[in-house]
């Protein structure tokens, strides 16, 4: 069920108001050394930020039980933990019966008669935390091939960043809280988000990844090409409702004399002149940076009063969502659309050793 | 390699220039009724069509050659083949070492020395025949259930369907070459297709798909959210660039009081305000229609010249692709859109049933 | 790569000196009540008792840390794990080069330079901890189909038991510590296994195992062959050697009109007059109880000295291997036997209620 | 459902008195060459010969239809069909309700109501014929990795082979058509089948197969282990009922002193001084010849007459089989056996080049 990838695999396990999160990473290549200090690094970034997140504050440190050696993978399951240490359950009591629009919520209640609502249960976001661990160790492994995955806020709300961006953007977004490329727009988009805020409301927003470094030929065909793997595995992250690599929905509007990518010689090397395509052609890598842009949606927690029903009652009503949410969700989001695809690309990389 | 889903399971096989194209279907349910005239109807829909298509023509007549007894399933895999007739590689010889821009060509030829060329080898549309013929069995195994499944063409190039569109509009389009929904959208688009073929060239376009009957809960979480499983399919099908769920991108600029589908009573059922999740919370149905766009970039093989590469002298060159294409996938490719849908959806409602 | 079953799954994790073994158990279903009582019963046959198995004495208390809620499943992955408190390496330090015969050692120092020979690390029989856990939860599944699952010893060196079983039987020997059926058959099989532990020898075995309220026609065809997915979780138990179903071996001497089970009507329902077939006839149950025997060798660590070589100075050397072990592991496999049949038929039943 | 292997996979499709059966193989090396005459070779060692086997004569052609260019693979499915042109369905209508004793019937009739009982429908020996024809490509890709599989039959009925026997024996059965090792065997087994046929019955016997060049440390651990997945393989073929690797069984009755291979220096590498273990020790190769024995019971269906059931009339009867059946199938079996070895042996090789 929670189980991503087919030779790097990771099985989620936990809930939101479990004692723990965690997962299971198998088939990390034993002897691979594995960093501590860039597993800390990766969770920091997932971590709510100066005001524009939720205020539970989880130290998110990341106990790994077995599958180590010191300090290199010992070709036996690697198992990881974090503790859920900051759980506050009193919010969700009064909503029990209520689903909250645009939430798991109505489809859970349904289907299963005892769906626990705190937190989010199976579906929180909380589950992201292992995530980003077991992403660090994916880049870990992609590291030595050259592989770098880096990701940035390209948008929130009406705050959108029209240059094109690199590598070097990308990682630069590190620095700031948004997870803008700079620090202006770090500014504009905390802006956008603390007066979503302050209105009792959420804002939405678009995720960018770059990958640099996959080989040409890199992925599969058909229903194993690598942008089917990574649309499965990005649309497995909460709150995501579209993705689009390269020129995406815009080439839908080009003639193919515009779309596609022409080639020339760069220093004894086959370039392509565009990178309409993301990266990929026919489900394999061009040889050109992989892009895509990956929407989120709104966090649907928010405290404004809406319209739902109680559905032990069958009568309308309304709520207003207590808790504690990000009111937006995406500078944390960019840690996890990073690690999910440096997942499918180790992942992918094995089947490519073949 | 080429297989599709975990319990209804789709194998593919063969190439554009083999005698056959086909694939295996495996798990569908002992003793269901399958109609020969409801596989060639779906066919009928995915040839090109009046001028706007390939000027490949082909009969599709798709033979059953194993898992069926007196007109219904045996439970023994079901393999279907479709003869390759009208095969003409003359086209590919001079361009065996120049990869077409766009094209699968430059990874596969980087990947595998002996890529051949003729056709797009693994990676033709023409595999998307058996698909088709696969997914209607499918939509026929979801017909007891009352889940319709219908695609239509939201756009081309610069000319967009700018109504909301439901089942009854998507069914209508089966009726119009270019798949629009209505006969004047029928009109300007295939005259967008015609200016583009008429100038060498190609355009791209929009697929927008609608599923009913979905019931409330339907679907997996995380990686086996509904909407993951769904993208995955689709990035399997060829030219496919981009996806969104209900609002999509446009959610990304949204607040959260705005893009939440609120709830009312209906007639003793919950119902949402409008569909901005398209139909999936959570990962799961949320009992409103499924709907979803698939953007297609435009055909990669064009007339005009383009720069390119011979791989073999490293030289920059020119590139004019003769062969026989179409000027846009578009009106074929809702069939396939809707084949893999009904795909995906048969699969999970397998694990549903559990 | 630990993983077994396809939709009730289990992924193992640990090893034997790690702090804890356990393992993930997936799709069990939502709202199955699920009782410590009898994991914990099922655990206590597991241990080593009276002085017939290793004094290595673990508690094994099963400490499951999420996928419960008031006693039943919540739907989410169950994660279970066992303390490893009696951990005492000392015993490895000077074979650390020197494969011990019978053992997993040779090919695992061979293929990985850096193998961890304490307490056999992912190869240790300590993982069958949590199998025997999993398996107390899937036959807590299976109950409510009537079905039961229960195995014995059936032999250990010379002494063999020479009586056909049924399930009574096979429930009874769980009153003796050496899992035979009687008393008078526990005590000469103590002393079988007393008399090579004197001798600082070990010594092997067979278990039976049998499985009454299987529907006729229950099991899949060709490699989902019930025998086929039963007998490959039997080889993933250390120390098997071999299985065989009903009259097994002792079938390739026979002559079809001796072997084949005839029907006849019993209480308006067809039974077989004998069960050769051991309940499995074409990949499938034919109704009759289902009994397999599996062959298990004799432990491979000895105090006996034997003949090796040090893998560092390739020299040929002599090893007596002193560790706690236990000189028979039969009489602790048959919990394991049951465990992984459980599970087997558990995964089986769900794909048999599509 | 008919799928064996991860990643060198196999799908089988078609059934007895369907027009073809066949299958396709997923996955074989890109650029690997395919030896028509080898499969050939493989195909008519299958066959039956000289009057101890089935009447019904097959020229067992195989053709392959798509996934080679030029003699190799060319890194899509390779799809093979295997023309039924001796079907004769005459015999099966008088029994179409009467199980016959030791066949699938009883299951397979309760479980579909429309079970085609002809030429034992899914359940066929037929179907092998395509598994040796991928089992001849599985052993051409093992070749050049110098693995070889060789298999022989080792008894029928009350005639056995009391001698070891090692690789160049077991090739040398193929010179017998009973598949004996040696021309006095040979004539004595033919003796033990032409007997039980005149007397209108059925024999079984046992098949064993040999290994060499496996590396040490080839396979995995727990539910990967070599022996578990060979015996899933195994127990995939009609009529198997046991295995055992090495000592097997006998190995139940020994000392660990007595069954553990002791290891000594043999020209600067590591040697075992016995195989008691079969070539396998914790799931992996030791790098002895892997040697394991598989049970068939007696063929099932015998014209000598059998007590059963008259399923729609609910009464006892007898049931004499007439239908063209092997009176023992283990000759051909032999090849069968090598078949899904040599096509496990490749999946695994896959796995270990990661």
């Amino acid at each position: 069920m929670y189980t991503l990838g087919n030779n790097i695999r990771m099985h989620l396990f936990g809930k939101s108001h479990d004692a723990h999160v965690g997962c299971i990473l198998d088939n990390i290549p034993r002897g691979m050394r594995i960093s501590a200090d860039e597993i800390r690094n990766e969770m920091s970034l997932r971590k709510p930020k100066d005001g524009i997140g939720t205020p539970r504050t989880e130290d998110d440190h990341v106990e790994i039980l077995s599958g180590l050696k010191d300090g290199a993978a010992d070709g036996s399951p690697i198992r990881m933990i974090i503790a859920n240490k900051n759980v506050d359950s009193s919010k969700y009591k009064e909503i029990v019966n209520i689903p909250r629009p645009g939430h798991a919520d109505l489809p859970a209640m349904v289907k299963w008669k005892d769906h626990d609502i705190k937190g989010g249960g199976q579906f929180s976001g909380r589950l992201t935390a292992p995530i980003v661990a077991a992403g660090s160790i994916a880049k870990q492994m992609l590291s030595p091939m050259n592989i770098k995955v880096a990701a940035f806020t390209r948008s929130v709300g009406s705050v959108s960043d029209e240059m094109e961006r690199d590598m070097e953007d990308a990682l630069a977004s590190r620095d700031h809280a948004t997870r803008a490329c700079s620090p202006e727009l770090d500014d504009r988009i905390r802006g956008e988000i603390i007066s979503a805020s302050k209105d009792g409301d959420s804002v939405g927003g678009v995720v960018e990844c770059i990958v640099t470094g996959l080989p040409t030929g890199f992925g599969g065909i058909w229903f194993d090409s690598l942008d089917a793997v990574i649309s499965k595995a990005v649309f497995g992250i909460p709150a995501v409702k579209g993705i689009e690599f390269g020129g995406g929905f815009a080439l839908a509007k080009m003639r193919g004399s515009e779309s596609n990518d022409q080639y020339f010689i760069d220093n004894d090397s086959v370039k392509a002149m565009s990178n309409n395509m993301g990266g990929i052609v026919g489900g394999m890598s061009n040889g050109m940076p992989l892009v895509f842009r990956v929407a989120f949606k709104p966090t649907p927690s928010i405290s404004k009063e809406q319209r739902s029903v109680d559905l032990s009652s069958m009568k309308e009503t309304v709520i207003s969502v207590k808790g504690r949410h990000d009111p937006c969700i995406v500078p944390r989001a960019v840690s996890v659309v990073e690690a999910v695809t440096a997942l499918v690309l180790a992942d992918v990389s094995v089947s490519e050793a073949i």
